[in-house]
């Protein structure tokens, strides 16, 4: 363990020092550094598969799930994917040296901002390899350098991936160093890596909620979490009820297993009996599953082809991720806000209404990272938001909240230029 | 103490309760309630110098020094400086509620941000009773609501200042529990409010470097922190020598105990011999105290007038706080700049040069907060910046960086204005 510490550290420390050049690379050798990663990809494809199925030879021999497997596997489709995504990023704007907030004081003082990278990022996941590519290139077009810590079960893939990447990228002139991974996976590890807050300024955990939390409460450094997404649509009295059956149906079905699916349906008292037995026919189609409060019940009533359930106190403020909502008649829509404010996680909230107040006071009065009008809270996401790739979705207020793309993982300097000034 | 934890909580409740309506409480009643105290501090100067005398008292009979008991006091001038601020605050644009990014995209969805308060800052200090106003109205400004914890020395004056701003504020309609006080002064407790991340949302210290690193260390919730300034200022071969000398003196005489003061002086071989008996002889006019390396040492030479040390290892990377700097004579602008890295603090650098290339270079490859080029650092501050109203000056990258003022401690959400738009 001594040993893996000390390996931890030297590889912060390299990481460091390689961060302070990629912090002023020029856009092209990042650029030429991706387009590397994808050529690469493409031309050892066969190999990443062989490796891969170590991996998954592994994970079958201890007995694993078809879904964990699912995630760990690499097939020819998804390595193509992975390289078209980082030749997306290739062609995504540099954010880093754009300058912005220029003035002139009355001392004549030129001040304004310069847009860095923020310097090294941590970033520790589960399962899925594409994570390894996914971040790197990220973390490469925003000029930071990374130390990637990645699951056991995907030891033999990751380690495969990262050496295609190190190399791709040194053949374009960036510094070595700017991608390092840990080859320890020990769990122990975990908790060192969150103290290195000298040579890392940023982690991304992503996994399970417990593991984020452990890690948002134990790092010495700012942590970007989230994904965590309860997410509520409110039907006001004044909705139109087609647009309401149709967004509630898009946000629950979509795609229920990701953070933006809708979780709790909330509908105001007044159209309830006219929108619940429309909305429930249409989620049976696709077999959701509906937990209701006594008053969507008695609306509702276990008929044929519907799948009704009781809620119980657990249903409120939960994450689903599968296809089941939960349903609550409130009185009014100051209830719908209590509601949210008390279950929500701060993800992505809608109402539908046609109601110009009702609207403008559920945007001013839901605190969360994404706030609708009249859509589906899928919408929440890098690549519909117009932020090209994404690093995941931030619930949190500090940095940057919501979606977070290449620009979030910068920050910025102060650069004044001076004439022989000094301060009266 | 846990009598005390619990009331803790409750505060941190009560607090984060008081945030929602914050969070969308008119600039009108903002500004009213920060007009309020402006009024009740000089309606109420002679009680609060009278609660003030019992600190004082109190300090003087534990033997506290002289510096410690200047910063505790409150006389009709500082209460009335105090006042003053507070109404500038009030004159200041409202950050909370700025539109900005917005934009329809192809399927018609307007979206954008929307500015908003983080919630519930916590701010733990020492010494000073003027930061329990200070940023009180800072939050109170920025929306955010407050947890105040002060030093046990201030413990008398602290209070009456709460207990004023809170009257003052609920005058005005905003809601109670925006301020809160924590009364209980024990030490213990500061690990307790580390750990509410559920109700506070950012976490400001003030105070020494080892109490700084502590919270950062320990806090569940984000740290905005810095004030740690090792401030370097480098003369390169093409420098100004009247700018230079002119500069360096600002930098380090005009107020040595902050933070943005110069603290090591780097010069270029090349013009150190015309260069450091100049700044040497100007310096000691003020009393600086210089601590030379040998190159530098050989070039002053301990002559009349000047007090010069030998510098020791110790000398690079500190913060001197006071009439004292440390001169290095370096070969180039490479040595410079790797001595910055490896010394500076983050917080503001500065070059003196006429040279075009030199300045960018050390404008682009200098990792700090504010990197200067033919300027004083310390220019370095939240109304020289014109921030206005400022909370402390990060050395962090994460959030925000350099001087904070009234945006700063804000957040945004996304706003997403629909008309039934699913996603495919």
């Amino acid at each position: 363990m001594t040993n893996a510490i000390t390996e931890l550290k030297a590889k912060g420390k390299a990481a460091k020092e390689a961060s302070r050049r990629l912090a002023y690379l020029s856009t092209d050798i990042k650029n030429k550094a991706l387009q590397n990663i994808a050529a690469d990809l493409r031309g050892k494809t066969k190999e990443i598969i062989a490796v891969n199925k170590l991996d998954l030879k592994q994970a079958s021999a201890n007995g694993i799930n078809e879904t964990m497997q699912d995630r760990l596997l690499m097939n020819e489709a998804r390595l193509e994917d992975i390289a078209k995504d980082v030749l997306v990023m290739a062609g995504l704007p540099d954010p880093v040296g754009e300058v912005f907030d220029m003035r002139t004081m009355p001392n004549d003082l030129l001040i304004g901002k310069k847009r860095v990278p923020l310097g090294v990022i941590g970033a520790m996941y589960e399962s899925r390899p594409n994570v390894t590519i996914d971040i790197s290139a990220l973390c490469l077009k925003s000029g930071n350098a990374v130390i990637l810590r990645g699951g056991k079960e995907a030891f033999n893939s990751n380690l495969a991936l990262v050496k295609l990447v190190q190399q791709a990228i040194s053949r374009a002139g960036v510094p070595e160093g700017a991608v390092q991974f840990v080859e320890n996976t020990d769990r122990s590890l975990v908790g060192e890596m969150l103290k290195l807050n000298q040579y890392i300024d940023l982690m991304i955990p992503r996994g399970g909620a417990p593991f984020v939390k452990y890690v948002i409460e134990n790092a010495a450094m700012p942590v970007v979490a989230g994904g965590i997404g309860v997410c509520h649509t409110f039907v006001d009295s004044s909705a139109d009820m087609e647009k309401a059956v149709a967004i509630v149906y898009n946000a629950k079905v979509q795609k229920p297993s990701v953070c933006n699916a809708l979780d709790t349906i909330l509908v105001h008292q007044v159209v309830a009996e006219e929108y619940l037995p429309d909305v429930a026919k249409e989620l049976a189609k696709a077999g959701v599953e509906l937990h209701c409060d006594k008053a969507a019940m008695k609306i509702l009533k276990p008929e044929s082809g519907l799948k009704l359930k009781a809620a119980v106190q657990e249903d409120w403020g939960k994450e689903f991720l599968s296809l089941t909502a939960a349903i609550k008649v409130v009185d009014s829509l100051d209830d719908a806000l209590a509601h949210i404010a008390k279950y929500g996680s701060g993800h992505s909230e809608a109402i539908i209404t046609e109601d110009y107040s009702s609207g403008m006071r559920f945007l001013n009065e839901v605190d969360a990272a994404c706030v609708y009008i009249n859509a589906s809270t899928r919408f929440t996401d890098g690549s519909q938001f117009g932020l090209g790739a994404e690093v995941g979705i931030s619930t949190q207020k500090f940095h940057a909240r919501g979606p977070l793309g290449l620009k979030e993982l910068t920050s910025y300097k102060w650069i004044i230029f001076g004439s022989g000034q000094v301060r009266p």
